[in-house]
């Protein structure tokens, strides 16, 4: 296992002492239970924002932490659940009176245990709200997933809704935003090779020479097909026409193009891929009106690349183009 | 070779394209000659920075173009020199009446083309000021290069010198800056994997499974020395060391920390790194005041990290601080 890391088991204890030393002003992190809030947290009179999931997938979602995207990040060990008492003591954290939304991943550890945070939350009298993020057309029902899988839309999602509650806008506003995101945004991924996970020290899945796997999920669960390794312009197509096809997206839609790195793969190849990504849109009528390109929700080191495309009104691009400042996501401030 | 590439042949021109379709707002992009500049130059009255090196180092530089860092970037084929037309052309395409800079790593083709662009942009009444940055300490003369490589304090380089051109700086002052930059940085990489340059096809050299290089170059150019893998703590100290003697960097030095991931290693991993740096510096008296984690000059896919430290001064730090728009870094506007 080739990594730059010193004991497998301190992996997560380590990156967040790392993230502490190197954004005091944005984020304060809290240990044992693990959780990272903005640094000034709790902001009165404003809906909280939390989110949560395994690690391995940075910057989502500790380095999305900060003004105008989310208040807190309950980051579990790498690719598992975070516990209900680490999304407890955030959603206390992060209390400003206005309750807290959670925004969670359709991943079943997940569910269960954000389910269990929120009641005992509101049993403590805090407001919850909860979003589950469900925007994977690859596949229905997944290893760790009953229905489809939450991706690349999560992040899109964050900065949208974490816009909306810095703007002000109360619980139910900001939950029915997230779930308008949700249900707007479609996504799918690809693999060249796997990932490993520290603490097994050995792939996650076997890859040859020569295959790809379309479809594949952020924990390298299976995907839709494994097949020989083609050319940028035929893995985009085989990514973006379900994505499109599933909303479905249609001509005059305008829409944000989010080009994902699974860790791997270097910016040089996801601009080829956002090359062919466009050309699909724009044979199809889509009008990109915004973009993300990078490293945004990763699968440790797997080479690879997602596409998620949002269909945007009005209301979402002011919110997206709204300031922010996270250690992962930064513009206008 | 696993990428997601069209054909190799194409690489830079599609990488390109998509460059120009994401980004229309920040850059315009030249076919040949291939060069980038920004959406609004030549910026009358200000100096124009033009960089420029082989492709394959994204966002390194076409990334950096925008306000506040540089004018212009010509990108070369992949770990190739760009050429003295391409470097003309930028040259002429942000002229604004103040002169430019030229910020060329030191690397021999590099050095000889922004060497006969400079005296035909002169030719053509355009004042040309060029500074050459030899940050690598790992060491003397190398495969492309005569001294020491340029590395990572390039990208520190051209955000500060940027700031300082948009602040009004003329020319004798953005490149006697640029010189006092070089002259206070130090950088050294490592390498856990080989990268493939996609004309050729295969890794450009061989590490067993067990098996790093520390003082890699950017090409992939031979290192101090090739050893069993450490742990992070003890890979950062081989490089942090060497960087912290060669100036030296004293303690009660502010410092920016700087860790770069070469393409393939993951935010997960720098952040572990950079846990590490910081108990270094904090070991030896350095006050971190600022920093930068991600991938930012990188070697296509190679999996590996590199630190560059920075002794700053409050002028440095008070144009790192300033507004930058580019696709690769991006805050405060």
């Amino acid at each position: 296992m080739k990594k730059l890391i010193n004991k497998p088991e301190d992996v997560v204890k380590e990156e967040l002492e790392g993230i502490a030393k190197a954004h005091p002003d944005i984020v304060k992190v809290f240990f044992n239970p693990n959780y990272i809030v903005r640094a000034d947290a709790p902001v009165q009179g404003k809906v909280g924002i939390v989110s949560g999931g395994g690690s391995g997938h940075e910057p989502m979602h500790g380095g999305f932490v900060g003004m105008g995207m989310l208040d807190a990040a309950c980051p579990g060990e790498v690719f598992t659940s975070p516990t209900p008492d680490q999304m407890l003591e955030a959603t206390k954290a992060v209390n400003g009176g206005a309750g807290v939304l959670h925004i969670v991943k359709n991943y079943t550890g997940d569910i269960m245990n954000f389910e269990m945070a929120a009641e005992m939350a509101q049993a403590e009298g805090i407001e919850v709200e909860s979003v589950v993020i469900d925007d994977d057309v690859a596949v229905q029902d997944s290893l760790y997933t009953a229905g489809r899988r939450g991706v690349g839309t999560t992040v899109l999602a964050e900065k949208i809704c974490g816009a909306a509650a810095e703007k002000g806008y109360d619980l139910k506003k900001v939950a029915d935003l997230c779930r308008r995101v949700n249900a707007n945004g479609r996504s799918m991924g690809m693999a060249l090779t796997s990932c490993t996970v520290p603490m097994k020290g050995e792939p996650t899945f076997e890859l040859a020479e020569d295959e790809m796997e379309i479809g594949i999920g952020i924990h390298g669960e299976p995907g839709r097909e494994r097949m020989k390794i083609k050319p940028a312009s035929e893995v985009v197509k085989l990514l973006a026409e379900p994505v499109i096809e599933d909303l479905p997206f249609k001509a005059g839609d305008e829409v944000l193009a989010f080009v994902n790195s699974m860790g791997g793969t270097p910016l040089i190849e996801l601009y080829i891929v956002y090359n062919e990504l466009a050309k699909i849109c724009e044979a199809r009528g889509l009008k990109i009106v915004r973009n993300l390109i990078g490293p945004y929700i990763t699968s440790l080191e797997m080479a690879g690349v997602s596409i998620t495309l949002l269909k945007m009104d009005d209301e979402m691009k002011e919110l997206w183009d709204a300031p922010v400042k996270t250690p992962g996501l930064r513009w206008g401030v």
